[in-house]
């Protein structure tokens, strides 16, 4: 039946564009994602799967994005396999270039400061790939929150300064044969802040967190440079790209800072 | 050309269902909400219409409450209105009872504590309004957001305490005669945080509400009870429903209070 | 350590109210779900728990819920543990009633109609738990995608017809002993589109979905009218709260029915 | 009292990192925007602002950045002073770089194809500007709702085709003395798609877009390359960046392209 429906998509166009990016969006997929030192770890993932379309083709296909997708799906390990993944969709759709975003929440253990109470952080993180030819680029994302406490506010007031949640996104990219884990990557982040962010704090931790935050005043000025700093003398890290949005106690409105380069 | 295309809408239906609410949702309108001491101010709301739609009829007309909208996004001091504009749903869709709820950012200038250098604030407000038969109700919505400052922080740490910013809900319904401004509500709710949030704060500000939120330590219960006495207190209101949420800053999570009561 | 620290939530509270709901929202949690034939699924979730506060006590203890809800999260088969949660909840903070929702995106492979190639698709689901004293009461929500035609214009043009995505969101409570499944209560909601949603269609699929959306026309009215019939014959179901948005392929605001019943 | 206050933002950092972009995120601000046929338009603007800040300084200040602002909130037309604000900053804040963007609904007035009854239609609309040194340059945005119809549904189905609404989102740069007005961009859009998206549509209107959709069937890619000839032939722009994502009626993800380009 299918041999007598009409591919529409294969149609001659003569507009002359060769199109950059044409794809799905906002796929849903379960992904297997590796971890540094556990089993590996299933994520609810939102996906975004595009290639070149050449000039001449009035359209792609749409459904074969969703059929490498279910392919790699049911994968272990998927992490190292994102440049598989792409040159899968790349022969699929006869194109040039492909790229992949998933982004997905992932949880890590994590104790309490004091009282070693457990219990998992949930993280924003994002996978993204890009081929272009032969030529290919991972990027790996991580959103880290993070308490800063006010350096400003600390040094005028009798008492006190006003402290806030604060995020702070990071992407990487690094060097094909090289891995950087998602666990090492949160990691030196969170130690970045006045304090870092718990999902358990009985009252020992909660004070040893306040006590920690007020002694570490941090802008996001601040928290921007330490991270950088941590990124810059890694060698394995070719690009990095930080964003650091504290959400003020004091207003309606965050402190914002950010910074890109490819080394 | 109208007269000639059939109103499905009209057919007879026999499943012998009565809907509840059948209508519009996420109409973008802009509106002019009159204002307690300036002229009115032109909001962006987004407006839910709805109506009962007895057993025997397939379908409501959705035209027509855009129809009745259009002629009240025109008119001045809509905030007194919204009871007219039920009715003409009302008759318009020949149905017993027409809801409608407006979402809308309102701005109200705010004078910094010491430096008194003033910045409109953006309040999230609402005006909904039910109309059941003759019956009417108003309920007045606004989102108000405040520091809080722990208490149990501030009592077993050395120095400071974890502080946040912390939105606190709040709808009320008072006798239709009677008037509770924005202005009057949001002023209200604001006094009972650890400190007020302000959208510019110069240096001498800033250690004016770094102090104030350290000497008036509040939990979400704390910012609760105290709105709540307000409004059990304020023989206007019939109704109230107040929820308070805390954007910790030690957690990715909040920390959440809710009441409501008919009095 | 702990023992030294001044307990502030035990402090005597005078305002003289008693708190209907407090506690912690936007917890997010890995979750097993049970599933109706095949083995379990973690799920992503964010919670929300909550207690009763007496009049007396200035606060509640916010770590306590993470506690119970750290032991849960590491069981198998949650979905019939909710009351059991509950109950810890209840005792740990010495409260009269908890309360309890947990949302999750949750997968369900789905085959195209045609072609039969299988993917699956993410659906927004939900858990909620309410125990006053010792009643009980479980609501299970999920979020369906739909199609639908629309009746009218299709009526009056001379060819085709608008059609859009339309989410249908169905909670339902049911007797302790019962259990109506997830992918059961979907099934039956897909059922009342124009035609379902699916992750992969092949031109096959395609065709078959166009067509049998044309042939089946649905006003938001029918398809609430045809959930509602069903849900209402389900000798099971106690309560039902329907809520039917269609994003107008016409429009930029969505056609809406909503209604709810307890039995 | 303020002379006494510490300027911590001033102190010398020796980290040795310039930092690209240091801000406020978020502002909510009323804002004056210049029409073209029509008296001016207030919006609900949310506003970021950024200036560089030398390796040597630790903090930038922020209140300075809601000085500017609120001196411009105040203006009319402020479309063509997005220069003079960001001079302003960049003066107030001693940097060689500031940057702006404001997002905000705008409203214009249209009219139904066939009754010619007239409703708004609210868009979300974004003025970006950079400033490096003397180096201006000015983005407009704008997110255009289309409906669009699938060619291959059309074509490979007895009748009628899968439509859907769909979110054009263009940006474009202009040369300084030149302008583009939020109405004319909107207004070439909407032309790309297989039908217009209307606020209201009476049964003549509802059969006259079914109608003109089902003969002017449009995948993404070529609502994309439609677009991509008009900016492309229009000699005052410099720069432009398109995303069309269309919200599949028969999938729950989308479909999507993308494409820019300086010229």
């Amino acid at each position: 039946m299918n041999n007598e429906l009409k591919d529409i998509q294969n149609q001659e166009d003569k507009r002359g564009i060769d199109i950059q990016k044409v794809g799905v969006n906002g796929v849903e997929v379960p992904l297997i994602i590796e971890r540094k030192n556990e089993k590996s770890q299933t994520v609810s993932a939102k996906a975004r799967l595009s290639v070149t379309l050449p000039h001449n083709y009035r359209g792609t296909h749409m459904s074969r994005f969703i059929e490498v997708l279910s392919e790699y799906s049911e994968k272990n390990l998927l992490g190292v396999d994102i440049k598989g993944l792409l040159y899968d969709v790349k022969n699929r759709l006869e194109s040039k270039c492909a790229h992949v975003k998933f982004e997905f929440k992932y949880f890590i253990k994590k104790k309490a400061p004091v009282s070693e109470i457990e219990f998992p952080v949930g993280y924003d993180c994002s996978f993204q790939g890009d081929l272009n030819g032969d030529d290919y680029k991972f990027i790996l994302g991580v959103k880290v929150p993070i308490t800063t406490l006010c350096p400003c506010s600390k040094e005028i007031s009798k008492y006190s300064a006003h402290n806030q949640r604060t995020m702070v996104k990071v992407k990487v990219s690094y060097k094909e044969n090289d891995i950087i884990w998602i666990e090492d990557l949160i990691e030196k982040v969170e130690n970045c802040g006045s304090s870092q962010v718990y999902s358990i704090l009985k009252r020992c931790d909660e004070k040893y967190v306040t006590e920690t935050a007020y002694e570490n005043p941090k802008f996001v000025e601040d928290v921007l440079r330490d991270v950088i700093c941590i990124l810059k003398n890694d060698e394995k890290i070719t690009f990095y790209e930080v964003e650091v949005e504290a959400q003020e106690s004091i207003h309606n409105h965050n402190a914002w800072a950010w910074q890109a380069e490819t080394k």
